[in-house]
This record gives C-alpha cells, structure tokens and sequence, in this order.
C-alpha cells in the first residue's frame, strides 16, 4: 500500500539573488524559483541555503509576495517561517499561510541554547494557536549544526499529540541517518511527513516510506533529484544515488552558498549571482575556477537555465 | 593618569517584562529603567536577559520611544541592536544613533556559524557605512556560549583600524578571564572600552583599566555593585566583590532571566514580571521558593523597587 503524503518529492531552499547593493533581486529570483517549478522542485524558499535568516521580516514578505504574483503556484511553496522572536514566526507564519502555500518550515527559535522542550512546545502551540488558521501544515525544521537548538523525538510527539493537523512533518537536517530512521519509524505512519535534509539520503528515505528532501543542491541539480524520486523502485536506483552524491560531493568541498551561486551565476550568465550578503563571503577567484574544473570533469550542466 | 572612558560604570541589560499574555508591559518596564537610573545603573536594554531576540524590530522600536518618551536620559541608554539580518541591525542601529544614545552594543550576525573575520568585518562595515552617522558608538557584544559566534581579537584590530570611533568597545561574555585580559592589553590603551560582562569579574576588570562591567544581576542587586564601581581603590574592596559574587551565586542555581524576574515580581509586588516568552519557561512555585529561602538568607532586598 502506497503511503499517501501530503507534500512530497524534491524541495530545495531557494537560493536568495542580491544586487550588487546587497538589495534582492527580485527579478532573478522569481526566474530561478520557475526554473525550478519548471524542473518539478518544490520551493522551500527562505531556508537556511537561501540567506533567510540574513533577511529582514520585510524582505521576506516582499520576495514572497513577488512570486505569487508573478504566478508561482502557492501549493508548491514551503516558505521558511521560524524566526527568534516569536511575534516575527506568527507574522510570517500568517502572512504565508493566508496566502495559500503548501506548508511552512518552521525553525525553532534559535538564540538561547539549552532550552527546554516545554519551552519550545509552548513556542510552537503559541504560534499555531496565533495564526489560528485551519490551513497551517507546519514542517519542522532539525537542524543542530547551525540552529544548535535540536527538535527532540519526545518534543514531536507531544506536539502531534496537541495539533495533529497544523503539525505536517519535518525536515531532518542533523546528517545523522539515525535519527532520520527514527523519525520515520515513529511518526511517519501517522502521516508525519519526513523529509531528509540532504539528498545523499534521497534514496533510504523513499525506501523507508518517507515524503522526500528539501535540498540545497536543488538548485543546481534538480532533473536528476526528480528522476530518482519518481524512480526509486527502478533497478538503477543505487546507481542514480550514486551519481547524486558525486555532484553534491564537488559543492561540499566549498562553503555551500557561495558555491551553488557562482555555478548558477556561470550557467545563467548573471554575475551578480555570486553576491552573499554578510557575514557569508563569495567565493574568490581561484575558488571559482577550481570548482568550474572539478564540475567541468563531472559533465555538469544546468539544462534551461 | 586615570582613564577616560566614553561610557563607564555598571550597566545592566534590562529585563522585559511582559503581561500574562506576552505582549511587552511598557509601563512597568519604563518603571524598572527608571529604579535602575536611579541606582546609577546605566540600560543596556536588549540584550540577552532582555529576552531581546524574542522580540521584534518593532516591538524594540516602540519600547525605546517609550523610555525617550518617559524622560530616560538617551546617554545612560546602550540599546542592543545586532539581528542576524544586516537590514534590521541596521533599522535599529539608526534608529537608536539618531535618538541620541550613549551606544549601542552589537551582537555579531548568530545564525550561520563558522562564518570568517572577513564576512563579520564586511558585516560591521557595512552598518556602520548604511547608519553613517558620527554619533555612532558600537560595543561588540561578544558571548560565544550563546550566539556561538565569537568576535576575535583579530577582528578587533581590524574594525579599530578602520573606523576608530564607531568602534567605542566591547561587551566580554565569554566567561574567560584570560580572554578579557588579552582585550584589556591590547585595546584598553587604545580607547578601546572593555565591559565585563558578568560582576564576578568587576575588581579585576577595573584594577586593569577597563570600562565597568554590564551584567544581568544588575537587574537585581544595582546598588552595591555601583558602591564597589566607586570604591574600587578602597580598601574594602576585595570584600565587597566577595559579597557581589555571593548574591549570584544565588542566582545563578537557576535559569538566570526567570529567577531574576521571580525576584522582581516578589519585590516589586507585581506578579505578571514573572512571565517569560517562549522558548524560556517561567519558575514553578518549588524553585521560586527555594530561590526566596537562598535570598533571605543572605538578607537581599530590592529597596525602593
């Protein structure tokens, strides 16, 4: 029996353009964000990938605002919503939720360390009873090595518990498997849905009955992540893995974000792609040409872009 | 040849009340700042026992109007202003310059860790060039146990040599003696204020030149930090900090901002400062009596709370 998700497959955090002013570049984001509509990517924007937390509460509503008028589906958006403040969370968790999206990924508030699960069961049961809208699917967002605040397996059960419908699922960005599998083991059969935060995982989280990744070198490698998710029963499967992991192996040699942004700042022809917002820095000069090598060896390409 | 210090002294990162329905209680915290100005105190609202992250831009916006409005003096007022977005650092930053106060203390840009020098200087320069005000005085607010991004003493160097009098100090909350010491060597000469960040390390702090120091406790426990702040060369003096080391002792058993606020609320007989927003969870009453029963013993009081 099929395992009926209400979201699933590839989702990348969109990966956020900037003027050379450091200002959004509103325009060449809504064309990446159709890029990947047109590639079959679910829009995770304003992720970590996507220099969301870089961004104001301002910004963010503006970006999102852009590509729904310039017709991006709302069901295909997962817009990253979790701020430190929660008065910030429920402002954007409302304003995206109002306008229809699919779901929101919802970091835990991130700034104090060491806090307690009934803290953040009441931060999350605050905010949902806050936007107190029947369409809110609330993602949750796992991911210790940068947020350093981790959303604990006793933290999802209590919270399912509480709000079975706003409480849609997780992404598990930890990099640890086993906690993955512990996850879909756990929860997934209650329609929790888990998606692994990297798509070196793409293939044990299918096989485990999971909804899919929201990842980053979604930007960049979109084509061959949706084949492998509508074809992960095929023989060639392993193989398909592996090809993914070689790819996502050449961006991790580098700082991730300036990385995926000079190859889509080569491919488009667009050269203020490279530009990060502080306290990132774009690659240098030397870094571009050796990571153009290494994706030149790979036979990488960016078809459409 | 004594220092001269731009802002010295004791300052205290106020705390936020809120009412039992987390909305920020204005008056009674218009009413705190002006018992902690009358204890000498100087108000480092914003910070991290303000619970200031847990905040929004407007919400700090509003609550510092309210403390100008209320005839707060704007040079005893350090406002924290450092986001992890470089537009609301900014937003606050100018707003707070051009309300004319004494400094501002800034937190490094805290969601992506592992970030280099040379993106968190970028980040600085960049706020100090968008404010562009000559009135502009940051203390860098370095507390790597909870932001978790440090600010070296090579950048130091590097800010000071490039904009020697936006830069005015530094906030150490790293706990690290030996971490002050360096900064106190290194910079103090150069006009460079050192604060500790915690009254434990007050006499030290003062006997090697620095600024003061600007600690939670003084929420709690102003006056005889001031008494030592004045009194520093006397005789007495190693007793006092003994005795200021002792009162945190105390309160540094529990979760510091809900037990600082159980004080508050006991003394000040008003029991909605004892509310914390999420994720920090308020004491229950078995710690509250507990933290009441220490402080009896060592005969604390709140006079003229």
């Amino acid at each position: 029996m099929a395992i009926q998700h209400k979201l699933g497959g590839i989702f990348s955090p969109v990966l956020t353009p900037f003027k050379t002013d450091l200002s959004p570049d509103t325009q060449a984001f809504v064309r990446h964000c159709q890029w990947l509509i047109n590639s079959e990517v679910g829009l995770a924007v304003f992720g970590t990938n996507s220099e969301a937390n870089s961004l104001s509460v301002g910004e963010r509503r503006q970006l999102l605002d852009a590509l729904l008028e310039a017709g991006v589906p709302a069901a295909r958006l997962m817009p990253g919503t979790g701020c430190c403040s929660l008065t910030d969370t429920v402002e954007l968790t409302r304003h995206a939720t109002s306008a229809g999206v699919g779901g929101v990924l919802m970091l835990p508030p991130f700034y104090y360390k060491g806090v307690s699960d009934e803290g953040l069961f009441r931060h999350f049961a605050e905010v949902i009873e806050r936007v107190g809208d029947s369409r809110l699917r609330i993602y949750l967002y796992h991911i210790p090595p940068v947020a350093q605040v981790p959303i604990s397996l006793a933290l999802i059960e209590r919270l399912l518990k509480a709000y079975p419908t706003a409480i849609a699922g997780i992404k598990d960005s930890s990099g640890d498997w086993t906690n993955t599998e512990a996850m879909l083991r756990q929860f997934q059969p209650e329609g929790f849905d888990v998606f692994a935060g990297s798509e070196v995982f793409l293939l044990r989280t299918l096989r485990a009955g999971g909804a899919g990744c929201i990842t980053a070198t979604g930007n960049v490698n979109p084509a061959p992540m949706v084949a492998l998710f509508k074809s992960w029963q095929a023989a060639d499967a392993d193989a398909q893995q592996t090809a993914l992991d070689g790819t996502r192996a050449v961006f991790q040699q580098y700082a991730m974000i300036p990385a995926m942004k000079a190859a889509v700042a080569r491919y488009s022809q667009h050269s203020a792609w490279r530009t990060v917002r502080p306290p990132l820095v774009e690659m240098n000069t030397a870094q571009e040409a050796a990571l153009f090598e290494s994706l030149d060896a790979i036979g990488f390409q960016m078809p459409g872009l």
